[in-house]
């Protein structure tokens, strides 16, 4: 039985956990982490002992050389078969994920008496497990590694646009297929926007540097962010840095099996707040990573979860002070039972 | 005023035709389209004279350095703030629209009251006006051009990811900013898959072998797809290609303002089809270009669109022998008043 065919057995446990008779599934994100076929245009249908693929004919030749647990056909209309599946299988309560679904499909479902259900798919996701593991851990040290080798290469007068090429060219030639998002390099005081457009704008002499990247590895995505000054760091630099780098070792340090999320990020917002820089960490703390660069749990004040070993996080408080420079670090870690591991070194 | 600023005019006139007084967009697409600004996590209101944005705190200074035509503001809680601005502004016919909204979003937009409207932004989208044009232009030359380097360097024992990974180089050296989606290199019966995975299959002596490709270049995404064959096509492939080929033809001499998208698709699938291989074309013949590497419109047996001036499309015939190799042909041309630029040249 391989990954996808157990995730799919753990779904249907669920289902039956739950007292639901199936669900419809239509995003391929989950459509791949349950089957291992990922293609935009298909529908998926869990029942709690068996599950149906309905698509396009030409994918089915395809979806039938990998998939061999799940039962694929190509009707006509693929919605409509979903309906006429669940009726004559007897599905009474079939129900659909209202966070994975595009308003229309999500209308059209609960027009045919599906109802809402949430939270199955991205709890299942959120453990990561067996080879998932090696995966994320091999997906997190690429990055790492892209960063020690491009760091001595970013000279003044290169571009942010070009280093972040460099980045991802590196981080294939590693192995990786891309990268996990679009990549953030910020010179001076492009450091300060969080979600800087990456520009061709060329390194000064004496700026902030400041690199959020990562890669997609056989599918898991990392996330790992480094800042440094190119050139001569004034005061104000240097205490803002120690200021960030020491929240984010209490970040990492609250992270554990049994810990809030919502500890983690209040360990890195007091130490930037009771140094007086509270009101320049405008954002949460962090957020699960795996097959999704954002995905559950999230870190933040208001976060209600609870870390369980086998979760995958970032840690990543920062200080952004417009116009002058940001500072944010981050790394990936696996949550363990006692503490954690970091991913991104 | 600047292209973003025309649009959202642009947008706000149609408000005015159909009778309603706001808009609700909450894709980044969209909101880049209108306003330039493309972040996730906003929520862009437009009333037939004005425009409000709503964001978190983090995006607030960024955003101001530049959009300045859009009133941006960081509430507590953005969906609420767009409810109140409905309200305090008398804005009595608020839409979405339900064809770019997530299901969460729109059912709590409709639980307000708000209700659905269709395509007025795929509407200004398909239509390429000025700088859109020569971008698109530009994009299409850059992917046209990277085959002709690529293809006297892809030799017995390359393999696919590498092909896939070299022609994303050149596109980038070219000045795009990556590739326009997953991109398809299928070698030998890997071509016969129309969505295949590109993956570390070697290229054997005397296979077929298909690129499907294109760049994102200024935001605008390009498409084209090669077939030939690397070493001696037997007598098989060269009738397949010479019908593909003949086929594309006769859809690109249909396109131009005024006819109908479907007839573009006819003229394809009926060579096809007269030819005797007509079960082996399984997909619609072509799709808009643009922002989005599909967009409106589509161009298919039951399409009901009429191609205008302006519009970019794909035509992209193919046939699929299942188990041996496939061969497609596609362009992205420019839809004018009398016939079409081949953009992809």
């Amino acid at each position: 039985m391989n990954i996808h065919e157990k995730r799919l057995k753990d779904l249907q446990r669920l289902l039956k956990n739950e007292k639901l008779d199936a669900m419809v599934l239509s995003r391929p994100l989950e459509q791949d982490f349950l089957t291992g076929f990922r293609m935009d245009g298909y529908v998926l249908l869990v029942s709690r002992t068996e599950a149906w693929a309905f698509m396009p004919k030409m994918l089915l030749d395809h979806f039938r050389s990998k998939v061999d647990f799940v039962n694929a056909s190509s009707p006509d209309s693929l919605l409509e078969a979903v309906v006429s599946k669940v009726k004559d299988a007897g599905l009474k309560k079939t129900v659909f994920e209202p966070e994975t679904e595009t308003y229309l499909r999500g209308r059209f479902w609960l027009e045919k008496g599906f109802s809402e259900f949430r939270g199955l798919t991205a709890g299942l996701r959120s453990m990561k497990e067996g080879e998932e593991i090696s995966i994320l851990r091999k997906s997190c040290h690429i990055a790492a590694r892209a960063f020690r080798i491009i760091k001595p290469r970013i000279k003044t007068g290169r571009t942010e646009l070009s280093v972040s090429r460099e980045l991802e060219d590196l981080m294939q030639a590693m192995g990786a297929k891309g990268p996990s998002f679009n990549l953030i390099v910020g010179f001076g005081p492009d450091s300060a926007l969080p979600h800087h457009e990456t520009s061709a704008r060329p390194l000064g002499k004496n700026e902030a540097v400041l690199l959020d990247f990562g890669c997609v590895y056989d599918g898991y995505c990392s996330d790992i962010t480094r800042t440094y000054f190119h050139g001569r760091p004034d005061a104000e630099f240097k205490k803002v840095y120690s200021i960030v780098e020491a929240a984010q070792k209490a970040g990492v340090k609250k992270v554990g099996a049994g810990a809030a999320a919502s500890d983690v990020d209040k360990a890195c917002r007091d130490h930037i707040a009771d140094a007086g820089f509270g009101q320049y960490f405008i954002h949460g703390t962090g957020h699960g990573v795996g097959l999704e660069i954002h995905e559950a749990p999230t870190l933040n004040t208001k976060s209600k979860e609870t870390l369980r070993a086998g979760m995958a996080v970032t840690v990543e408080p920062g200080i952004y002070l417009y116009g002058k420079f940001g500072v944010r670090i981050e790394d990936s870690v696996l949550v363990k039972k006692n503490g954690c591991e970091i991913l991104t070194k």
